[in-house]
């Protein structure tokens, strides 16, 4: 029985797998992304966490038969060398991403986009599995997209899946991209934040911030949200409404162009509203759907938190 | 040498061609399409203009190899049933075409989508031959689009492409399918021409409507709004630009989500405003392009007002 590592690289934690041949989990690790250092001390990091995960697993690092990887930023598939990871501390250049994590662990590494691996994962083993095309929306700090298109991978010229900043509004809300109108614009969840505050800082009431520092986070994470809506608090409602109509019309945009058999709803926040999520971003897509007789099928994304890391090994594996 | 047929069929007009091995025009004809008599007349009046273009290339219609037969509507394509095409007179239920057409003509007749087969003209034959992924752009009296990924067309589940439907603005303008916000209701000539009227009859000052009537139109042709703009017609110049953003929006959103290698323009309006056209479009892309140090190649549809039935005959073409 062989085992690779896969790694999810994420601007705030690493999250590595040591799976088996049939994609079962031998052993898992979770760690901070280093905050100082640049893409060297991230590297470092990795290699840290894979071995811990390597370690919970009983196999040495060095024997397995490779290790994916799923980051943000542009990559170039066949060096590993990824550039311009923004969510990434000091990753504005190119980094030999790959070729690093060799020297350190020994085996193979094959890097890929976080979204699309995690796309590609609910595509074999997830919530598409029955499909053979479908959109992934990871709906989190941003929203991310992938595509499988008649069973495979569809990445364009290397960046196709932005579906964060498909436009869904004309002279629009900023987005953290720096555009206007993004869907991300309304639905990310950075963005949900800074128009949180910004409404708040302005008088408007809200337990959101409340509910923040009780729970001790620093940022209005998908846990806080949701309690706030229990809460029936008036702005979140009104926020999470907004993001609903924005991921409406953007899915459904997607849906139009593309007309995949299925979208997978997955990402933080995606996952923590789960079906009644899906629901509502379902009948926020039915106004614009123009086949609306005949909507995809709305899954929401079953690997969970895993999911993106299952996916990277996925992109070591023999092919079966 | 043999000969195959191809058809374009169109809401005002029904254009055919008959070409030969090499894809190159031995004759063409066009007629009206029948405002009346539902579609057996259509099938009708398209029997007696392929009839005319075999006529004119010297062939007998039945020695034909096949013909081809662009149409709008849903399409099924395993039995040439077009259900759905609205803009077709008294064709909401469906119509066996194919079997229809082969009564009349007797070759075999294949249907295929009519934006999509254009799309698939210019890739095999026009603008996007050097390409091997594109989205095409028809912009007309709606807005039609058409994808080509991997070499081939995608077609989803048999609806993919509608790129006029991409929402825009969110509680935006009302499209002609009855929808809100979608590129077509800003760019779409009729919703052009509808915008106009309105504006017109509450006391804008233009010369688009008394230039229709010189010309003895009785609608803004491509022709019309580009007479308009010459004279530097205030509200011509505004609508156009109002347009020329959609598209810029609409369109970079499918390239932030497909990442083609290039992007076609065609249709009415967008083989009229020819290259001007697209740079302008390119220029009100690049603000919403996600990947914007790399845009896709953006070129005008080549093979002009053939393009569709010439599509349409490459539908029964042996494989080269």
């Amino acid at each position: 029985m062989s085992a690779r590592g896969g790694v999810d690289l994420g601007g705030t934690k690493i999250q590595t797998v040591v799976v088996d041949d049939s994609h079962a989990v031998l052993g898992d690790a979770r760690g901070p992304t280093p905050r100082e250092g640049g893409p060297a001390a991230v590297a470092a990091a990795i290699a840290e966490v894979m071995r811990e995960a390597a370690g919970a697993a009983g196999v040495d690092p060095g024997t397995l038969t490779g290790i994916g990887v799923g980051s943000p930023g542009l990559i170039d598939e066949d060096t590993g060398v990824v550039r311009g990871a923004r969510n990434l501390p000091d990753w504005q250049g190119e980094f030999g991403l790959g070729a690093a994590l060799t020297d350190a662990l020994g085996p193979a590494v094959k890097v890929g986009n976080d979204v699309q691996v995690a796309t590609d994962a609910e595509f074999a083993l997830g919530a598409a599995k029955e499909f053979d095309s479908l959109l992934g929306v990871f709906w989190g700090t941003g929203v991310g997209g992938g595509l499988v298109l008649d069973g495979r991978p569809w990445l364009g010229r290397g960046s196709a899946g932005e579906i964060g900043h498909v436009v869904v509004k004309l002279d629009g809300a900023r987005c953290p991209c720096g555009r206007r109108g993004c869907m991300e614009a309304y639905a990310g969840r950075k963005a949900m934040e800074e128009k949180a505050r910004e409404e708040h800082e302005k008088g408007k009431k809200t337990d959101l911030f409340k509910l923040m520092k009780k729970h001790g986070h620093d940022r209005l994470t998908s846990g806080i949200w949701s309690r706030a809506l229990e809460h029936e608090d008036k702005l979140a409602e009104e926020l999470f409404e907004r993001a609903i109509q924005a991921l409406g019309a953007g899915v459904a945009s997607a849906v139009n162009l593309i007309d995949p058999e299925a979208v997978i709803i997955g990402g933080g926040m995606g996952v923590r509203f789960g079906e009644a999520g899906a629901e509502r971003i379902r009948a926020a897509m039915m106004p614009h759907l123009f086949n609306d007789s005949d909507p995809p099928a709305i899954r929401v994304a079953s690997l969970g938190d895993l999911g993106g890391a299952i996916g990277a090994s996925l992109l070591v594996a023999s092919p079966s």
